[in-house]
């Protein structure tokens, strides 16, 4: 019964605007002992975005994918306009995969007139992104917290390419006493190694060759830690190095840093996250790798 | 059945320390078709709470009070140390009136090593109290989301006598789509009209002489509206005499406002709040009553 409900046709998932509407649905799941996994997304999906859906289709009874472009976590001058949209496709890609729902609310149902709360998110949002995109956090955990009172799905699914993002929506959720389960997924990269990014969009052929080379760094990190090398300076130099080589010169941060508060570390011991954000062309991209010495 | 794991004795409501256990048995019962009003407080219970217990004994098939003297909400040189407390003999009134559940977490419980997010209150927490208490409103939104989150009731209860704060959560209740009906009950006076507050117990016996100007000050601009005066800044100038002859100079504020927005008017009309904050001695007291043209 509740399968049927959840989809209009075999394979085109049931597609939801209304805060209420999604509400009572997944409510109604919940209560018939249904467990429910979250997607949250911002559209223009990708290979990284259809592997939490798998995840979330493998582990819960039902799965609902929010797309939803989020003016708040975009500061002035940031690509809010140019991001990329496709949400015909996504809805059919995600129906093709099998997903129950799709919730696609409008801005005017998330912040109608009025709106004027939001989340002063925890301090391990201050380093790296939130040091270079001030509003941005903070635009995260509300829609976050939002969607998660909207869905009141038992376990939200992340990417690990977003490895901050992932700790602060955690904090957050400890803090709040929000009811949810947050798992984060490891990041799904293209055959040449480039993280997928919806970003990605942007770049031409050049611009990839070059964009590669933040991988590059991560990896050479990576396997310097193996080979012994303990000093996170020289670290970030040698990775520094290896962007330039590529003609990456707008670096926001070469990091190493404490893999749960991203403090900065000078010796590298325990789990340890190597983070880069830079720019090719105009076109910022972030990635991550957890290294272990 | 519920009834019974609800309450330890008959009389005797179930106290519960944590967060997960409150959690589990308040799911339990709204699962089983149970209704749950809650009714958040910081102790000292007075007849004003017991009034918002009451409506909740009334209307909820289930009562879960909170104690909590939240420390976030209160500033540096407030009267956080002093706040009256008293939990042994709170539980005993609860349980007097039949209620099922008292919550009273610690606040190691509610504030854990590594809290760091809390709420940026919506436009309406600026005024008034926001203006006077800066960090108030924050540490109110962030408590209440908090409690919102363990104890997901049906009804939350508060008083007019926090009407700003009744505005504040639920603009934050709309604004986070929390799922949750906030219910405002009338101001509980005591025979001389003075507002019950639990720093009321502060007052000496000529102090209180002096609050009553409170109240008076409010009722004299009530009869004023009612008598055809419609120009705020002459109701206000009125006001502040009656509390100057009871000798209450030291004034927050004195607010003919409008009673959603609390945006300041000129001219009386439509549905208006008048409020007061003053010391009488070192002790804050606010009281407002709304008023009609």
């Amino acid at each position: 019964m509740l399968s049927d409900a959840s989809k209009t046709a075999a394979g085109r998932p049931r597609v939801v605007k209304m805060n209420a509407e999604i509400r009572q649905l997944i409510c109604e799941m919940r209560e018939s002992g249904r467990t429910v996994g979250l997607v949250p997304t911002m559209g223009a999906l990708h290979a990284g975005h259809l592997s939490l859906v798998e995840t979330s289709l493998r582990e819960c009874d039902t799965t609902v994918v929010t797309i939803f472009l989020n003016p708040l976590q975009f500061s002035a001058g940031e690509d809010l306009e140019s991001y990329p949209r496709d949400v015909g496709g996504d809805i059919e890609k995600l129906g093709d995969m099998g997903v129950d729902v799709v919730f696609v609310p409008t801005n005017e149902a998330m912040y109608p007139p009025g709106f004027s709360t939001s989340v002063i998110p925890p301090t391990v949002a201050q380093p790296l992104e939130g040091r270079c995109r001030p509003q941005h956090f903070r635009g995260v955990t509300t829609i976050v917290l939002k969607l998660f009172n909207i869905i009141p799905a038992n376990t939200a699914f992340f990417g690990q390419k977003d490895y901050q993002q992932s700790l602060v929506i955690r904090q957050m959720v400890a803090d709040f006493n929000v009811p949810i389960q947050i798992s984060v997924q490891p990041t799904v990269r293209d055959t040449d190694g480039l993280a997928f990014s919806s970003r990605n969009a942007y770049l031409s052929s050049d611009q990839r060759r070059q964009a590669l080379s933040i991988i590059a760094s991560l990896q050479l990190a990576s396997d310097a830690v193996s080979r012994g090398q303990r000093e996170a300076p020289a670290v970030v130099a040698k990775m520094r190095q290896v962007l330039a080589d590529a003609g990456v010169s707008r670096v926001d941060y070469i990091a190493i840093v404490h893999a749960e508060t991203l403090a900065e570390i000078r010796h590298i011991q325990g789990r340890t996250l190597a983070a880069v954000a830079a720019y090719v062309g105009n076109i910022r991209l972030i990635d991550n790798l957890i290294i272990r010495p």
